[in-house]
């Protein structure tokens, strides 16, 4: 398929091209209150003087519900519904395409250009939605395997249910923020010599400080308390994909996730990308994910193999002196279990989720150490060190930033891309005990 | 202290004593809107039309606040902090004594009476708040002993953190549920025969369905993400205590929980006792939790040692057919860690708490058969059965209607008391595969 054309200057390479028409949450230095608005290029349409401004007057469909533009979350706009996010996609679409259909509505209204066409670099992106209930899932099966390998050998590595159901845990909603976010190195209780028969805790700054490359999915069709959502039906109760970075302790998750799982150690912060990228613009890079060699229950199985993402997926590091190094590539395929699937597992004895909730994918590695979506696998826990730039990493350091890129695609005129999620570590407070 | 009088008519035995004004969140066939109400005896202040009738009229402090008792959550009153709550309460106290030196507000005022005062039994009481994270704990030693016997022996019965830190875990607020909603009977994923070497799971309608006997506290300040929250200050950042019956899945949960913890077994629904007693009613009933032999760290080391509530609890138990039975006795006494406690904990690594979130105990247990406080501990996994009446029982069936009730105190004119929590087994929905 040949990419959309468009009248507007959409720069080779974007990740916002024409097939993309990802949605988020902004605010500008002329209107401080957020609201929704559309990434293209490298600019920002803003959906709410878009609409005040009778944008979507060729659009009926969307006009009784023009307000959740002036919303400051998605959370309205995706309880619309995945036919009306379509058609609205579609409908932006065409507004900007070369032989547009509705040129006066924006191609010759420099007006309306004005008032709400910002580029992305004057604009400040919020957290795109207001997030009731975050759940975890641990899917990436290479990660799954690394991670199990390390802690129990490899003939236990990956537990009994494993490839039964996508296990996942519930997550911390509160400490969700967005991209650009400083992370503070937290405090923790942690065994400093874990090794030792008797085990004496201390409570001070971390030492294994560690991202998790992970994908994460907004639900914005609710279901009933007490009524699992069909496999069939799981896809439409999705919004569209964000990159997810569970930052984490890893000395305070050792000591404390037997028997709970990860508490204090993955609940002080998790950063996301702010451009959602709706479920219909990835339907192009659907692929198959990694084989499962069990017999899938009904309740799980889905009728396509082309169940997830080709997501290229990279993990870049700068450290405070200013070296920077590209540390793991990875790919949205590597995952046992569909988003459908993790939906499908988590309403199956009626938990009910509701628009704006998130579902991580896991960290998502390759089968290389090149590839590894964590610190924890690509040093062994520490035992080895990585190299950025001329510098080393066994965990991360004050001052480091990470940022996660992903992009769908190769033709640069028709990009679907998340942009990147990013986070700098502080330094730990002195909290004087 | 000899008990408050009041010259309204509040019965012996009462939960909602003048010792007590418990706040809950309330509708009446009158008006529909839910909003703020204090319980007092057999009744409902409803503070919405208290305040608009001039009753705060004498408290200057929270006249500023007033549009708080109007909202459909008690969480913009929480937040307004402990020494509001203190003075509300205390006001609402000195309005109903018997020499209420305010007696044109309430007393000789009988058209204020009929606006604002409803019998119990005509309110429809709601969910009193708008619940963002919810984290269980796990510090039921006795609980947690018991099934670390059933699961690994008594000698690694409690494993090695467990009395370093208060072990908890992220829950589903979505599902949590006021008092006298049905809880359907869910379907999952388990292992009919997990004894076999074999494991082949299975989709279908959960066998073993239980209750858990947990307090559960809300919190009223927040605190800012990266900045743990003193031992000192935590106990004020609480607005009060529920009782909390979070329903488990024990078929389910034995299945999935390795290596993340409860999931699917627990977020199909939790229940919550409709009024919450404050922090300070709670203050006389204050006791000594279960000693701890290890040494605390300073951030978990609190001045008192009476951190936790000599609560007396009770299960009761009525089958569809008529039976009843009271099958268990415990006592909110049964605590290794305070709630201050784990709220410094959680806070500890910097995760952000908010007004309104949750923490649950865990499920309280005394250390003898008649004081435990699920099934899965009462019958050792489903191996004996209990007596309720005539009729016998491993684990819930459908139609079982399981009541919790919590009291402090045992002068009848002074109790403070949490009312009852209660929810009925409905039979499992159709799925049709």
């Amino acid at each position: 398929m040949p990419a959309l054309r468009s009248w507007f200057n959409i720069p080779r390479g974007s990740h916002f091209s024409l097939a993309n028409i990802p949605f988020g949450i902004i605010s500008t230095a002329t209107s401080e209150s957020p609201r929704v608005a559309v990434a293209i290029g490298d600019h920002a349409l803003d959906l709410e003087a878009f609409a005040a401004h009778n944008g979507f007057s060729a659009l009926s469909t969307i006009q009784p519900y023009q307000a959740v533009f002036s919303e400051p979350s998605l959370n309205a706009f995706a309880a619309l519904g995945r036919p009306i996010h379509s058609v609205v996609r579609k409908y932006i679409q065409s507004v900007f395409a070369e032989d547009t259909p509705y040129p006066d509505v924006l191609k010759n209204n420099s007006a309306l250009q004005k008032d709400a066409l910002f580029a992305l670099k004057d604009v400040q992106n919020h957290l795109p939605f207001k997030i009731g209930d975050y759940t975890d899932f641990f899917v990436g099966m290479n990660h799954a395997y690394n991670c199990g390998v390390m802690f129990r050998g490899a003939a236990n590595a990956l537990n009994p249910n494993y490839k039964h159901l996508p296990v996942g845990y519930h997550g911390r909603a509160s400490s969700i923020v967005p991209s650009g976010t400083p992370i503070r190195r937290p405090h923790g209780q942690f065994l400093p010599n874990p090794a030792a028969e008797e085990k004496v805790p201390v409570y001070t700054q971390i030492k294994k400080l560690d991202y998790e490359l992970e994908l994460g999915a907004f639900v914005c069709k609710p279901n009933k308390m007490g009524e699992p959502v069909p496999i069939g039906e799981a896809e439409d109760h999705l919004f569209g994909l964000v990159m997810l970075n569970d930052w984490s302790a890893r000395d305070v998750q050792s000591w404390e996730y037997i028997p709970l799982g990860p508490f204090n150690a993955k609940n002080f912060g998790s950063s996301i990308s702010p451009w959602v990228v709706l479920i219909d613009a990835l339907e192009p890079f659907k692929a198959k994910g990694i084989p499962n060699d069990k017999e899938v229950l009904p309740y799980l199985k889905e009728k396509d193999d082309k169940t997830v993402y080709d997501i290229q997926l990279k993990v870049d590091l700068k450290t405070k002196s200013g070296s920077t190094g590209t540390v793991a590539n990875s790919n949205g395929k590597h995952l046992l279990w569909s988003f459908p699937q993790c939906l499908a597992h988590h309403t199956s004895t009626g938990c009910n989720l509701q628009p704006g909730d998130l579902l991580g994918s896991g960290t998502i590695s390759g089968t290389s150490a090149g590839e590894y979506g964590c610190l924890l696998e690509q040093t062994e826990g520490g035992k080895n060190s990585i190299k950025v730039g001329d510098e080393e990493r066994t965990f991360l350091q004050d001052g480091d930033e990470v940022t996660f890129t992903g992009v769908c695609g190769t033709d640069e005129e028709a990009l679907v891309g998340f942009g990147q999620v990013t986070g700098r570590i502080e330094p730990a407070l002195n909290l004087g005990y």
